[in-house]
């Protein structure tokens, strides 16, 4: 089952307030789906995350397949008794990670040769296989094989990109079994308004659950990649959601969601955690600086978070400078509760008419 | 303060079930204390520690001495807020670390002239500088500084550095200031008995507050461990804490408690843990051996640990292999789990009349 409602549109942007059912419960939207790659957000237990208020996460299709097999998980009981997480799950197909991951990829009619980026051995990905392995993995939401060209790319390299993601998607669809779940599609054609153009509406003629705005982040600037976005959002259907794909700064996250978003990922806050970087509502706080080692103070002050409750930046700065594992744990924790918190202002101002204000302190911290 | 009184002695054997109590509440012996080397039991937050049910942890002054500093430390007003633990902490004095980790260590009369692991600065362990630094951290139980000379030493070697060993032991117990916390006296003498019998007497005139049984396990053989170990303590004051530094292999904890022992320490359950091997009642587990890649069952059935009650042996492998730190948590989490009930049996078997039945069966797990 999947069905998407909208139940508030703000009236001075085009946020909206919704709410996605899954097999696995209910995701209020506008939702940012905490990354966890190899089936675990890095450090962090499943009760951690639901804790925090998160209702989707996503994982990688790709890594799965190639360790530990999705028939392996399949045969454990499917990817949520797996990893012990009873709400929702969303997988990229593995076209994204295919190009960032793998040493050699080749384009074929039928779908991606790519060598494995653990072993080296040679795989295919057609967009069949790639529905064969989410379904084994029994996923909420899953996407279609895409291409996802690298930044820059030629308008002709990028047309013909753009016939095969719809081709692909097209098949997607087609080989779509199970009944419990749903198929989003993504739209690619890179900086090139008439080719987002020609995607969007070619996924839309063959109807899809949901949209993904994907290939965005990858080298442009920002302000070509808000343009992208908010051009693609206005020729998507106003009733299905719309995912902007591995973008999501927060500045980024309450400006798309103002363009229409309703759904996010991203491993800004978990990989900045393990690298000591911390969001705070007064910006950004790096943790091994030595101004922080006799520091009494949380990382933020009134911050409700396990980590900030607890300890000290000048503990958990010794903790990092020792490298203990600890604290890739709490750091992650505070970033996540960061971004929950965000989430939860994002959907609470849309109800009580504030959104607006609430963009602008958020876009003002961008600086920082 | 510190008091221990000793609740019952079993019947036959020199076992006994006691209390000990610390400004900071009650350690219920025989205990076993989780290692926290840099202020930290390696991945795990410290309400996980309590929640097993232990009561003390020990932590490495030499450790927090050269990184963050014990001054820092005190600043921060002590090592119990630092880490965010409540409950009792004991420290080792040093000596062995020195041992260990030291490029170069020299010994002189006034103490231990040794090289930083971490930097290769210079620095000078005296009795009293092991005391400062300890009662800056705040600590429940220190220990006095004494000399772990390698194995094996000769005679004549080990009879000097028992003589430097007492002399250390009386400047530490003359140069403690706090009268909220306690002193330990260490007895060296390595495998000889006549200079265990000597250094076991004149700490005893120096009078601690409990005396620990130092130097073994690292190189003797195991019969001459339990040979040293139990000889000692017939030597030792009945009304004392007798506490068994570094050895922690199951059938040692309840072998050593038959012989009169009240505290443990040891790295066995949480280094273990990190290479992935774990204890259950069935012996010694490896989860990242194949025949787990499709094991749907926990650990251990039956198991009461967060690990054992949440994920299979199937996800646990797969975040092994995929060298997920998750994992080093889970795995930690179960063998102090296992430690904790262990310590547990022991106390209940102690209080029922059982000990001896108990005894024999986690003697009859050592060789699997």
């Amino acid at each position: 089952m999947f069905t998407f409602e909208i139940l508030k549109s703000d009236e001075s942007t085009n946020a909206r307030l919704g709410r996605m059912t899954t097999a696995h419960g209910e995701v209020n939207t506008p939702a940012f789906m905490p990354v966890a790659t190899q089936a675990t957000v890095k450090s962090l237990g499943p009760e951690e995350i639901s804790d925090m208020g998160f209702e989707m996460i996503i994982v990688n299709a790709y890594h799965l397949y190639l360790r530990p097999g999705h028939r392996t998980i399949e045969k454990l009981g499917g990817l949520h008794k797996f990893m012990s997480w009873n709400k929702s799950i969303t997988t990229d197909s593995g076209g994204y990670q295919v190009l960032s991951l793998s040493k050699t990829r080749k384009i074929k009619n039928e779908g991606i040769l790519f060598r494995s980026h653990l072993d080296g051995s040679e795989h295919l990905f057609t967009p069949e296989k790639c529905i064969e392995i989410q379904e084994a993995l029994g996923v909420d939401i899953m996407m279609s094989l895409d291409e996802c060209p690298p930044y820059p790319s030629t308008r002709e390299y990028m047309r013909k990109s753009v016939e095969l993601t719809t081709r692909w998607a097209r098949l997607s669809k087609e080989s779509k079994k199970r009944t419990d779940n749903a198929l989003f599609g993504i739209v690619q054609g890179g900086v090139f308004d008439e080719l987002r153009e020609k995607s969007a509406f070619e996924l839309m003629e063959i109807d899809f659950d949901g949209y993904a705005v994907g290939g965005l982040g990858i080298g442009e600037d920002q302000e070509q990649t808000y343009e992208v976005t908010e051009k693609t959002l206005s020729r998507l259907p106003v009733d299905k959601p719309r995912y902007l794909m591995g973008l999501g700064k927060p500045e980024d996250i309450v400006t798309a969601v103002a363009m229409g978003v309703d759904l996010f990922d991203c491993v800004i806050p978990t990989r900045n955690a393990r690298n000591g970087t911390l969001f705070t509502s007064n910006g950004k706080l790096v943790i091994k600086n030595a101004q922080f080692a006799q520091d009494e103070r949380p990382i933020e002050e009134g911050c409700g978070c396990y980590t900030c409750r607890t300890f000290s930046r000048a503990y958990l700065r010794h903790l990092y400078i020792a490298k203990e594992t600890l604290v890739l744990r709490l750091l992650t924790l505070h970033n996540l509760y960061f971004y929950s918190e965000l989430m939860r202002g994002i959907r609470e101002s849309i109800i009580s008419g504030d959104f607006s204000k609430f963009l602008t302190r958020v876009q003002s911290m961008g600086g920082k």
